[in-house]
């Protein structure tokens, strides 16, 4: 019997911020305000927004999601890195060592982050319930089939598995656009990959 | 044995035009400056630019290509559409029918397109020596693996066979960023599409 399919959310670009950095940006004492929630519970868009400035350009009305985490990251696509001028890798939510730095500017003032813009590398949330109706686990790596006119299978899908998450598959818009995804797309999961076919040896 | 891997180009935004349109953005007379060749022979970048301006926007600087065709065709990324304000359709080359129109301006005139604005179908020139090695005819669609650490698999691929093809997969920016194409990216043809795994039912 087929799995059942994922819904697609699609994460345009968006900035996570330390507590520090929240003060820095919008002033002593500033507490980020709820805007709407997201689709994984306990995570919401912020009314806040900021400036990312790259060595070539800037993107205005970055949304700042909360809330607050242990390190700023910037989470953008490859057309906005180009926006920039900036080289950011493909990583998972964290995992910041080595990637480029940018200048934020806040209502109240600027941050020089060292590190932390990175493409967001695609990922599947889900919670224990939904791992075990799958057959996965915590960082597995899947593939997910989404149709239409131009359909893409996705590979070097990772799951994250956590009581928090709720079923949702996030991708960013570079990939819904080379997809032609639409509000309410979902994916049908793919777990062997190696069936499908040999990569090229390059 | 595993059929040869395909290069991959990608299509950055760009125009075809008319013998009409040609003199009516560049002047009476005026013929196309070849600036250089592209993969497909007898295919030149050329010298020329105009601005395309849709109802939200405008793209300056994008680039003609030559010969000159018997329809103009505006072929730009869903990212690009949004900044012109457009709903271009995924089509196949010279399919026009129902497209949205844009302004054209140039340095001796502009032209207003009643229609001719795509996204262009992920699609691969190949010679008939090509198609005869890897089993395909003309207007067959394939599936195309490619890998890195942002593999992707195309599906909808729309094969295309002529003598004068050469063999080359062209897909957008869009699709190059989605899938983190480097230079001298290629893919593996995968034939079999329906032995991937079913789309879902919606």
């Amino acid at each position: 019997m087929a799995p059942p399919p994922i819904p697609i959310s699609v994460s345009a670009r968006h900035i996570h911020l330390t507590r520090a950095h929240v003060e820095a940006l919008f002033g002593p004492g500033h507490r980020l305000t709820v805007k709407a929630p997201l689709s994984q519970p306990g995570q919401f868009a912020c009314e806040e927004q900021v400036a990312v400035v790259g060595p070539r350009g800037r993107l205005d009305k970055v949304r700042v999601l909360g809330p607050e985490r242990p390190a700023s990251q910037v989470e953008v696509s490859r057309t906005e890195e180009r926006q920039l001028g900036i080289d950011a890798p493909v990583r998972a939510s964290g995992d910041l060592a080595g990637s480029p730095g940018v200048r934020l500017e806040g209502p109240a003032g600027a941050v020089e982050l060292p590190a932390g813009a990175i493409q967001a590398q695609r990922h599947i949330h889900m919670s224990p319930a939904d791992a075990a109706l799958y057959g996965l686990k915590d960082k597995d790596w899947v593939m997910v089939r989404v149709g239409g006119g131009r359909g893409l299978i996705f590979d070097d899908v990772l799951v994250r598995v956590h009581p928090d998450f709720r079923l949702d598959m996030h991708v960013d818009t570079d990939e819904a656009n080379a997809a032609d995804l639409q509000p309410g797309a979902t994916g049908t999961l793919i777990r062997e990959a190696t069936a499908v076919a040999p990569q090229p040896a390059d």
